[in-house]
């Protein structure tokens, strides 16, 4: 069945794909390894918003208490700050700030979280720390300008409703410190734009509905609302790693269309739902995050996601991560697009493929995207579909268009591929031999070796259309790109002669 | 047929065909498109030296007469040949120094060649010649110090043989000017290499033994021998084009061979001999330059030309070049290994891919080679055969190998391959309708469309052996690497267990 | 006498000074030391337009004439256009075009100016020369889009007044090539910006009158006028260069006046006027560009310029030029604010030091500029006069100015100055010996040696203000930047006791 | 007085001050912050070697015990090690290994030193301990060759001597730990460089006679002797920071010569000593490290250290530090010759102004150092002496020298200097209200005005001598340069026509 995509757009392509993505936490932003990525995820996917942990933790050095005279005073330094965010906007990405984790020096207890030990405590003082929130995004408006900074979400805190992130998993203490902190937001200046409540996905379905309660009760300021989506069982472990089932991709979506459902009715149905972390697993360890599979997996998510959504953050866009402490081999299941030192994987083509994609919708289906742009090029998103439960795995599955290329007798076709095959990272590495430390000539291979698949044609145009039969392989994720011809073969020009044998 | 190779290597594998280059005239080097050229093609292939024609034209400045106080004088001038030596120094390669063409302030004449106007004609005084390439010479000492510059070989004119290139192409004349120039060359220091006389391929047999003759019987110093090598037929001409027979490659290899024949028992018989141009056709328009044909056809001449020769520079590793004018197209069938604007013809690839064979030869044979570097990886490349006849063109073509792999369970293999499918610029922009002026779009689709195609795999290695059977396509030229693997795979890795599915 | 500058701005400073900037011919532009010094004077200075000669010369090889089957016809070629524009545009500065020279196979005559042989002489048909325009005008609209090149002027033809570029001089054939040329321009977009007549300033005051009257009384479509000024002598020559006496300076501004006052009363009165060159010699080989007292000569100019004219564009960047052939050494009195290698000359610092000037005006006299900025900092502008008969030249000169900075109890100065002594290139050379082709390390320390003096200081407020003394050396041009201070020291700072002296 | 140089050297001036730098943990040698300022350190100064704490800390990740099947493993992991080594080759710099601290999970206690906590207690096995040494330094070997390696000494801890660098500065526990520690580094090849005890200043005198007697006794391998070397007083604390006094500069020298004076007569009296740490004061936050005087303070030692050892290592090249947590301040009193962002203190153009020194000793005085290199530039250090007492501090000093220059007429002369005027840092961030977190244009401000100053001039020679009058002011540190000059300056050549005024 050929399906004959129509001529005139059905829609616009949201970008809440690429509106914003993950990091590992604030500091490592500080590395070589880590811009170098985020450069080469600038220039080749073009992210708007970047979100990770940890911009309050001591390793950023901001909460400064020091003694003099004899009293307690606390001064807040910037250096680190200011060394992030202005690499940041060089690489043409804005932060989605993220309010935490508790400094030491303002901590009611000492639990942490991650091999970093990010302190998961309330403030001793409230006062204390709407001080630090002013300071901090009063600073920020001062270095960048408040033009920019209203553009900069600003999310409270991080999945307060586990006990691993916010100690006891406290809601009345998280409303609390909310209140304070979105108002200390609205001093600097009340166009800034403060949320939260940053869930998990494991959060009582009644969560939000409580939280949405007290910010309206207490009139307390409110510019957006966030969770997260994880799709992966428990973890089986083996050393330095871990494996889980996943649920089909689909249950993303339903993920992502829970806070409207939720909040339904309520004064803060309205508000922009940003998916403020996503993944399939939620373990920096999985290696199902380096396989050509999780590409496919996730395509009909970034597709569909801007349907339910403002935007959508994969988390992350590198390995230079560290949770779990400092990885043992470079492909290791981190959640990154790239490893360490910027190897790509496939789920980094998927992203790359879309950011080629045309603002306008011409079609869609369970295993297609067909866009187009305002030069006429048409650009189609297919994939293979993946079944998580490996019982019945697809092998070969084929995509048959008729697309419209009006006024033109070719078109010429470009098409790149990621598979089992092409561009599987981790197949290559597999077939090296796993190689911990790579020489640097292994990564060389690696990097090349792992270019998507690239094939090119001219393709006839007969009645206004182009036949596109996209035949797809294990996993695979394709994009092939239409665009009419303007043939400028001039009259001599007869290619049997090239070996001076006609005349 | 599968052929065994052997273990140990059977010789060194001469590097006589990266020993130099050739390049359109010396003032295109100032032109950042070709910088950016010559860059690349250092980068991805690495010639040593580089040879082209106007170093002394009125183009570089150097040679500029003036009166004062009533009588002429002359000045040499060098800011053009610094920022051209420096540059090539910079990007790691050498000149190989070409002695031409003539001022017009000091010619005899005014004939020229080529659209820039060369003067062709002997010097109106043999004593202001010598004190101009004593001035050249020297500066170039004082700059680069007389180590580096012992090591530019400087070649006096060029196929003095042609009546296009030396005013009736005089041979005592030649005779003439190269004692003078090799005599002040040596003026400058006895230790630099000169040489000539850069012949023509139609130049008659006796040439050289008369040169020859010349030199020893006037005990002219000399220190090697040029001439050039190409295998078109005449031209047959359309608009901005012609086309042209082909003899066949072999030709190529006979026309290197022939100094040493015709110096056979003369004291010459022993000098270095480079051949300081050489292609398929002699003409910067016509598109045989640019077809994937073309790599297939210098395949075994790049292979075997170092058994002949001290050198043989491709001319030339750029389309900017100019002698017949300004290109109209993109692809015009300039000599160039890239394109303005760096597309990189099939050419290109097959140098590209002798730059990573390994040093030392396991085996050889009409349509391969087998060589091994001291990491153990073997490289093969391989190329189908060309029928310049087309009346039996080879469109399926195997090359069958055993290779030695001691001491290891599995091999990575990885392939890259130009041929008329992969590869191949001028396919693509053929398909693309031969824009003439590309936007930057097509630009970046023709260099990403065009890139070879790369395949890799793990290959059982049985008995200390792999074998490789390389199906090759038509005009396919081919480059598989071969690396011993170490296998770290820890024994917990099992990848059935991705999806979480068995425990 | 102290100067008191008000708090409020007097208007704004005009960049009409920043609007265009001259060049040597089009395809120079191919050039990297030509790029790398254009990237530099972005970089520092910034200008918005870039004008010379040579887009339609053989150089170029836009106009291709063929025979196809016995009949002639015309290809245009665009290569070297594009590669030049798009490097224009990637370095942020973009075309004013200028219409010239003439095609040769185009050309009515073999009349040429400058070394590299502009052909002067009118079309020898005006359907082929409206067909020749339409299509270069209509591929910059093609290739960068309507918006963008409506706001580049396209200028016709260079100097139609002197005999060396038009041939003879004939302002009635000058006329009917504006006309035809105009139309051409027109037919591609109605949209687009016409104009001439680019006189020389030797040109008759009734030449332009006489031009409008055409334009007028034919309708012929115009919407900018320019004229070039020039101030120097007659040249005397001495090998490799000439000396020439010059007018004071505000001989230039009477010369951008005039425009305006030959065109007062006619339709054309209210046009935007455009000096499309000035400079002081109109020469490429008087050392006076490369001296000191060329900047001091220039600065009341380059103040004061902007309230006589739309733009007045320096004739040239950079030394590489070429009109006279190829210099002989590094100062040689070339235009350009940059030599060769990009040896920044005085006044390529006094436009530097324009570029960082604030938008605002508080105060200007005839040897300075004071404006402000809206982060509050004074820059002031400042220059010793110049005495061009050397009869009384000045040694000693100061501006003594009281300067508004409320609310800040100290401020920040860094002055940067040029003068005889600092950042003088031409006397580091001098001294060096003048040498015709420095080494590397000569460069190197030309470069450092040349940077413009710095000092810094900090300057108390009193009552709001600062007092300021700039004492200028011979032909100093300094640039003092006043920034208010927000003091953050620490209570407990106190340097006395680096030295761990006192506690 | 007048100090006239001989014309031929009187010795090499050793490089010893360059043999090696220090750097903050191994670890923040993954930040682009300091891999910058590393780029211009060695652009502008040019380390060989560079030496910090941590290598084996928990940081980096290398020791990582897990367990499989019921057992304890280690594995030994260097992603980071090798993005770090490599990131130093590429730079031009190699390591100077350090092996320490504990990794947690080898460790015998939970001491720790420092904001980083390194752990600082000896091995809880010292065959893992040798297997883990063993493992670091093979890996080395093999990725980056043996020929490489044997040129990287390999120190065994850090200040022993200390408890707080070892556990109860138990000198038997850093006996027996060197004993392992140096035969596991010979094991895997006996050309490695292995040696210690890396002693603090204030170690007792016999503490080195101790340690030389246990390797003798012992047969254990040592193949070079470091120590220390600090002359500051007690800490006086302020917020964020410190005062100290310090001894005069002399006490480093006499520090430098105390191995070789402890070690006489023992078998270790002729190995090569390193100081592989020295420094005014010890402590991170002392703001005389940002300090004009500091940069005149080190001069003599600079020039005079080199007598006395193989090396010495200024500790450290940057700022990027962090042993005392994240500074608040951009100039903080770090180690650091760079500030985080780059920003050149005094002692770094003190090191800059080193390494441009002629490798031949013409002249060496109290003040002074005088060198000469193979192109006959003579290069003059000259620096004003400090009073650490400030009891009768140095306002004016002067040099005068009588410089051989036999050959030519005039030399070139380029001087720069820094001292409390000029290239002073720390001075015009004072002015400039001492900017917690400078803005970008501040940084800009800071770098442009604390450039040395330079002067320029043309120098008569008579009597092939020059004289060199150097007046140096408060805290001056100046570098001249004198070049012989060959005069190209045309007959023709007469700037007084430069105006045209005379023919």
């Amino acid at each position: 069945m050929r399906i004959t995509v129509a001529e005139q757009p059905c829609g616009e392509f949201p970008d809440a794909w690429r509106y914003a993505v993950g990091t590992g936490r604030f500091d490592l932003a500080l590395r070589r390894d880590y811009q170098d990525s985020l450069a080469l995820v600038q220039r080749e996917i073009g992210f708007r918003h970047i979100r990770g942990h940890g911009l309050l933790s001591d390793q950023v050095g901001v909460h400064r208490p020091y003694e003099y005279r004899g009293r307690r005073h606390v001064r807040h330094a910037f250096g680190y700050v200011d060394q992030v965010v202005d690499a940041y906007l060089e690489l043409g990405v804005r932060p989605f700030v993220e309010l935490g984790f508790m400094p030491s020096g303002l901590a009611s207890g000492d639990q942490t979280v991650f091999w970093w030990q990010g302190n998961v405590t309330p403030p001793r003082s409230h006062t204390e720390w709407a001080a630090l929130v002013r300071a901090v995004v009063g600073h920020l408006v001062d270095r960048y300008g408040l033009a920019e900074v209203r553009g900069w979400p600003i999310e409270v805190w991080n999945e307060p409703d586990l006990t691993d992130f916010w100690a006891g998993a406290d809601a009345d203490a998280y409303h609390r410190l909310y209140e304070v902190t979105a108002h200390a937001v609205k001093e600097v200046d009340a166009g800034l734009q403060v949320g939260g409540p940053a869930l998990s996905p494991g959060a009582d379905d009644d969560w939000l509905p409580r939280f949405a309660g007290y910010v309206t009760d207490r009139s307390v300021p409110i510019d957006f609302v966030s969770r997260h989506a994880y799709t992966s069982g428990p973890a089986q472990h083996v050393p330095f790693g871990v494996h889980q089932t996943l649920a089909p991709a689909d249950r993303l979506l339903a993920q992502f269309a829970a806070p409207r459902r939720q909040l339904a009715g309520t004064p803060l149905a309205d508000l922009p739902v940003h998916i403020t972390e996503f993944n399939s697993s939620y373990r920096p360890d999985n290696p199902i995050h380096d396989t050509a599979l999780h590409a496919a997996y996730l395509a009909p998510v970034l597709v569909g996601g801007g349907d339910l959504v403002d935007s959508f953050a994969y988390w992350t866009f590198s390995d230079v991560f560290e949770e779990q402490g400092v990885p043992t081999t470079p492909l290791h299941g981190g959640f990154g697009l790239l490893t360490h030192r910027q190897l790509r994987k496939p789920t980094f083509h998927l992203y790359a493929f879309l950011s080629r994609l045309g603002d306008r919708v011409l079609a869609r289906g369970p295993d297609h995207l067909v866009t187009r742009d305002d030069t006429g090029r048409i650009s189609v998103l297919a994939w293979a579909p993946v079944d998580v439960t490996d019982a019945d795995p697809v092998d070969r599955h084929t995509v048959r268009l008729s697309l419209p290329v009006p006024g033109a007798r070719t078109a010429f076709l470009l098409r790149r591929s990621v598979s089992e095959e092409d561009g599987n990272l981790r197949r290559a590495w597999c077939e090296l031999g796993r190689p911990a430390a790579p020489t640097p000539r292994q990564l060389d291979l690696l990097r090349e070796a792992t270019e998507p698949a690239r094939r090119h044609a001219s393709l006839p145009v007969r009645g206004g259309r182009v036949d596109l039969d996209l035949h797809l392989s294990r996993h695979e994720v394709t994009l092939a790109e239409v665009s009419p011809v303007t043939d400028e073969t001039p009259p001599w020009a007869d290619d049997r002669r090239l070996l001076g044998l006609t005349s």
